[in-house]
């Protein structure tokens, strides 16, 4: 199989850069996330490099809903990233971890008024989902005696090839302005009393692996940006939206590079931009493809059955990772203590949760595996932990970070203890 | 539309017993699930009646997975209830809630051996999936100097008509052991030194609105039953599993009443019990049928959107409610503060999360709907707050007991502080 420049095979184990994934397992116990730091740096820097070498100022916004451990904000926090936060929680982890609030963009379908009073009063942008929203920052700012900072999502109305429940860009989404009134809703922006529209944003989809899409978005952006710019809106900043994919499939998926998404968009976009005679600078909004092949999720086998089908039962399950059992998603799985073993039978490997959809892999050609082995689920940074659940009373996974030699946890397992942690008793039980 | 006796409209606002959802939401905030213990009482009490009316004795299991918060073991426990518990967790939870060893039956595909351990230790007798489990807790039994007390689970091969992820009886399920293979299972018990076949297990899938299956799998394991004793087990209990569902669109679904579920299924068990001359206990598992209808899910309106659908936007979204993302399931959804205004128009209501997804339900007809509204998602006491998550970190709900005039927190709502309580700073951050 396929692995990316982190992982390898030593002596027959999956190692995580120089950390041999068995002794992880061992020392931190299991259900563990382990998270390659270098990756996700190596990673951030294709970006930002690919990018800028045809357009500054550029500025990567990691998408934080991938993966909101606070040291992987700390990590891109570090290397001068901002963040494209969806929630209160998330704008507030994002200043924890020492963003700047001009790096960040508070985007999301359904704001309160609270969530608008916290945006206005930390200086962070507001992207507009609805005149609804504009309506009620205006007052809010009004109230606050500040100036909101806004842009509004665009839907694009693009058919987008991915999964329907992440094809964020159709027509139908929950998300954006319909295109054509794009121009209505800046107009209403800049005869708001207390909102300047400064900048203009979309996002099509997660987990796409062709580029058409994503040129097609530049070209409606750019021809909007041209509408704002004849209106007299003053574009600081440009936001292309993210959902580049990787290949979960290792041998068969092609997922372009951030440099390949670079030469395909930014020749539309800079040209857009030079052509209007505006320099706003470029905002992406990458988070999957920063993030998901750093980690692997390291589950222990309790036992196999063989029933209709081969089982291996797992102590993971769709409490720790979601995506199978809710997207029907494919990641690669690795026998972490026999990695080099010979294919030998087709199994399904299931997890410990209270339903026949806590599959973690279908009918998956694995070598031979028993009681005790070590199986490793790859690409598990993104929408791994960050969706997890306590589901069936199960403690979520501790969180491990690995950086060359080191390796520190960031996040403890959890035990019966933090279930009922914020449980109360009504006086009369 | 239809309302269960525990809600009702007063002067426009929806009741949760005695309580005005309105003003519940302006006290606790929202999101807010709230919950009628008198309702919970009232459905264990019509199974266990039901049931004690054909045979004795009988023990309702409660499946604690579907609403584990300790308030409401509490309850079941006080009922005198047991408990069907699928983890560690689920097990040490019932027992602190001052449940009884002897009522807890630790079931599960996947256990560990340290599972095995726990289950042993606390004398909580252990349904078993696999001859790999029966090897494993027949090794732990023997090294802590014990017997340990077990069922097997069979799969009946039942193709049962429900949502493929819960239909937990197909024979390509990850559950139990096929029907044909299960005396040699027993055989096995029987000869291993520290194990003794106790009892015997069934569970043919959750949200199941017909009787006839729960017939046939009532047939099938009274045939077992029989296969076993002439064996020579002793048969303590014999466990049907739960299954029952519920009315999830108030109007058109029918359900049956755990006495009509009781009147179809008993005569089979009985006459079964009496031809083979035993008297073992007759558990059930039912979870979402007790719980389900207890609970409503309160949520305010951020905003709506007109734009190629009618969105009401709310504060609420699969972080609070997977089932509508996760399975596409229907609850139904009241205006609480104009419960009684006349359908307007068709809209899609759609959480705050940054997925498509995200919606809580689909092109539905309601009253008029504006911001500040509060929205009350019926049928969220089962697999509602325990599959939550705190997916773009967003605080997980309150969750509000009410019982008669009284009301109290059975779990406060989280803050940012929660999202990070498990978090470590790697020393090199």
């Amino acid at each position: 199989m396929n692995l990316p420049p982190h992982l390898s095979v030593q002596d027959g184990h999956l190692f995580i850069g120089e950390h041999d994934t068995v002794r992880l397992a061992e020392e931190y116990g299991t259900p563990l996330y382990v998270t390659d730091e270098g990756r996700v740096r190596a990673r951030y820097r294709e970006y930002r490099d690919a990018l800028s070498a045809h357009y500054k100022p550029v500025l990567v916004l990691y998408a934080a809903k991938a993966n909101g451990n606070s040291a992987l904000l700390r990590v891109f926090a570090d290397e001068g990233a901002g963040a494209d936060v969806f929630s209160p929680g998330e704008l507030e982890l994002a200043l924890r971890a020492g963003m700047e609030p001009s790096h960040l963009l508070f985007n999301g379908s359904s704001k309160s008024r609270n969530d608008l009073r916290l945006a206005i009063e930390r200086g962070i942008r507001v992207t507009l989902d609805s005149m609804d929203e504009l309506r009620a920052i205006d007052e809010v700012a009004g109230t606050l005696g500040k100036e909101a900072f806004v842009s509004f999502r665009v839907n694009p109305a693009l058919d987008v090839p991915t999964h329907p429940k992440i094809a964020t860009g159709l027509a139908s989404s929950k998300f954006g302005i319909p295109h054509e009134r794009v121009p209505d809703a800046y107009r209403a922006a800049l005869e708001a009393d207390h909102v300047r529209p400064v900048g203009i944003h979309c996002h099509i989809g997660s987990q796409i692996l062709a580029l058409d899409p994503f040129i097609e978005a530049a070209r409606v952006m750019v021809r909007i940006a041209g509408e704002l710019v004849r209106m007299g809106v003053v574009l600081e900043f440009i936001d292309l939206g993210g959902g580049l994919g990787i290949p979960y499939r290792h041998d068969e998926d092609r997922a372009p590079t951030p440099r390949e998404y670079a030469d395909a968009v930014m020749p539309v976009f800079v040209d857009g931009m030079t052509a209007l005679g505006i320099r706003p600078a470029l905002w992406v909004e990458p988070g999957r493809s920063l993030v998901a092949d750093s980690t692997v999720l390291l589950t222990r086998v309790n036992s196999t059955k063989d029933a209709h089908r081969r089982f291996v039962n797992v102590d993971a399950g769709f409490n720790q990772l979601v995506r199978p059992a809710m997207y029907g998603s494919y990641h690669e799985i690795v026998v972490a203590n026999h990695a080099d073993a010979p294919l030998e039978s087709t199994c399904t490997v299931a997890g410990p949760i209270c339903e026949s959809g806590d599959l973690l892999a279908e009918d998956r050609p694995l070598p031979a595996v028993t009681e005790g082995d070590l199986l490793a689920i790859l690409d598990a940074g993104a929408y791994g932990f960050s969706m997890a659940s306590q589901y069936n009373a199960r403690p979520r996974a501790a969180e491990l970070l690995v950086r060359g030699p080191d390796r520190a946890p960031m996040r403890r397992a959890e035990t019966v203890d933090d279930l009922v942690a914020t449980q109360l008793t009504p006086p009369w039980l």
